[in-house]
């Protein structure tokens, strides 16, 4: 048995998801399809590519991960296949593979177009149903991925390189806010790596943390920690800074949204 | 294996949906569900109509459809179970299965009423739980459908007549947004042949559409043709004309809603 | 086979349910998981309590039902399993077990604390992946729930007594709104025992129902079955009391609200 995750921006009001699983199903019927979210923000590519980097190690391999944040279907741009450690990513070339490509030297990478894999009829809107979803199939029933288009070089894809936080000219530690989960926790992209190598110490975390006009000083370990209704800053599941409130909801607390600047001082 | 797929307006806040999964597995536990989509408008048929028409074809036979988009639930309106090419549907008699069948001169009908395969103790409220499920998981398990009950003669059903788009003494094609999408596109009754038949010609698509005040002249082949934030007019993925904008939504930007009039004039 | 159920408020937007599921299948690939629904109301132990009391029956056994309702998530508080008729249980000990509970005398609970079933690296803020998500799958693969950590005796976990309607100085069964579907339905916590009991005689439902400055006299069978925008009372699937408007939305035509007080007069 292997799995097909899936991660898109379709929502779930239509049918798009339901065709993209007949799709898979009908090509390969003992497969499982594990729903990562299909409530990526419209066109967020982002958001999709942490939400990506924070799920796919939870699952047993071979499995393969589509992900169809993709402004530009119907478009040009490419469709990138890529392995790594059993785990193949099927994803338009527009960065959102770039945290999954982050620590690989030379990645090897295919240009997927072999039409033999696609559906049949081929719409210039909906390549989750026509392309993404036969093709993942596909490599579950044992396809080689060198069968679905030639390497393509590392040096001829988009990467998003402004994904990690940089350091202001005061030496701060400059992020932001990537999503904002069901609870209201603002959830960032500064890495506990990243977070320990500038403000851990011996003594524990001396990080002053500042979202808008709001100062937190040292990190929690867990969102109970802090008093009700008082901000928080932790190393939330994700292993990434988060910035919660207890009982409570940090994005409207603190009035913050995607987007807002997270920055850590020593 | 066979699949189940469900399509309710049931959202998916409540428990709903996951009892008609429990009561599905437990009469067939090998069968695979597939939710198409539970957010339907609540009580659109229409809406479930055309949503059920873009889906079902994609899936492998044998396949069982249970549709619950049912304003009459608990009344004496009937529920209908007919089959086409390997697909089964069950659904309310109230119109939903009007485009699948269109093409049908003399579908055979069958009228569910054999509480044999209804659960025990039958609520008022849900039948989706006490029948609908019941039902479709006895079908996988190779029940015929002549055992659940008895013909009903294709006059003595509901039909939708009004589906299809209609021309207006000026002799334009006049259609309505059934759907509007999560990207804010536009998705029209108009399906493809009848544009093609209206206002194709070897030099492309003459069609001028109109939505409230916006005109937008010609088809486009993808969203992202058009320049950003400008109005486009293309055959969707359900092969039906859509009204998109790029990088944008048409609904906000048209202020258009469903039910909203589209006129394609040549 | 067996079946895990989940039921928590993370919402869908989000990597979390999708993560979970891959640790499931990890440790158990044959394992079918069904989503009860992810969208109680965050922290909302009570909405929790009722919707899994609604669900659970209808599930074969034997079946583990993860419940991860859990503001107390990396604080101290105990994690229970706890088996009835071949339902497994595992939720935090907060109360959300309580109907569950409701009618068994000494119910053998487990204090769930053996890590080796845990996964390696554990969180303080997401014990959904961590705990419930592995523990749940262990159990389906033939763990002993004795393995999982030791007996805790009943008057040593947390039980919410309020949950049933009362009664008032007057007389009246008191009542309240749990939860509110997408219908607009408003479905109290007056099962249909209490009900029947306090209002039912040979010539049917006496009742008097009062909600905000609406007055209901008597119960209908089903949501059609009062005039178009009429409030009526019914005894709903779940099998309680629920205020509803036929096509239309009793929560907007009342402007109720969950915790809106539900009064029964004889």
């Amino acid at each position: 048995m292997s799995i097909i995750t899936l991660l898109t921006d379709f929502g779930i009001d239509d049918e798009y998801v339901g065709v993209m699983k007949g799709v898979i199903l009908k090509i390969n019927p003992s497969v499982k399809i594990v729903d990562i979210t299909h409530r990526i923000d419209p066109q967020d590519i982002i958001q999709a590519a942490y939400t990506l980097s924070a799920s796919y190690t939870f699952f047993s391999t071979p499995c393969v991960h589509l992900i169809v944040v993709d402004p530009g279907v119907g478009t040009g741009r490419n469709i990138l296949a890529f392995e790594k450690a059993g785990h193949v990513f099927v994803a338009p070339d527009n960065g959102v593979l770039s945290l999954v490509f982050k620590n690989e030297e030379e990645p090897k990478l295919i240009k997927v177009e072999n039409t033999d894999f696609f559906l049949e009829s081929l719409s210039r809107t909906f390549h989750g149903r026509d392309i993404f979803a036969p093709v993942g199939a596909h490599i579950t029933s044992g396809v080689d991925l060198n069968r679905l288009g030639p390497i393509i070089h590392p040096d001829d894809i988009i990467r998003i390189n402004d994904l990690s936080p940089s350091v202001s000219a005061q030496g701060d530690l400059l992020g932001k806010v990537i999503s904002i989960d069901r609870f209201g926790n603002l959830i960032t992209n500064i890495d506990s790596d990243a977070l320990s190598t500038f403000c851990k110490n011996n003594s524990g975390w001396s990080a002053r943390i500042e979202i808008g006009k709001q100062i937190i000083t040292g990190l929690c370990e867990t969102y109970a920690d802090g008093a009700v209704r008082t901000p928080v800053a932790l190393i939330g599941s994700r292993g990434y800074l988060e910035v919660a409130v207890n009982k409570g909801s940090a994005e409207k607390q603190l009035q913050a949204a995607k987007g807002s600047i997270v920055r850590v001082c020593k």
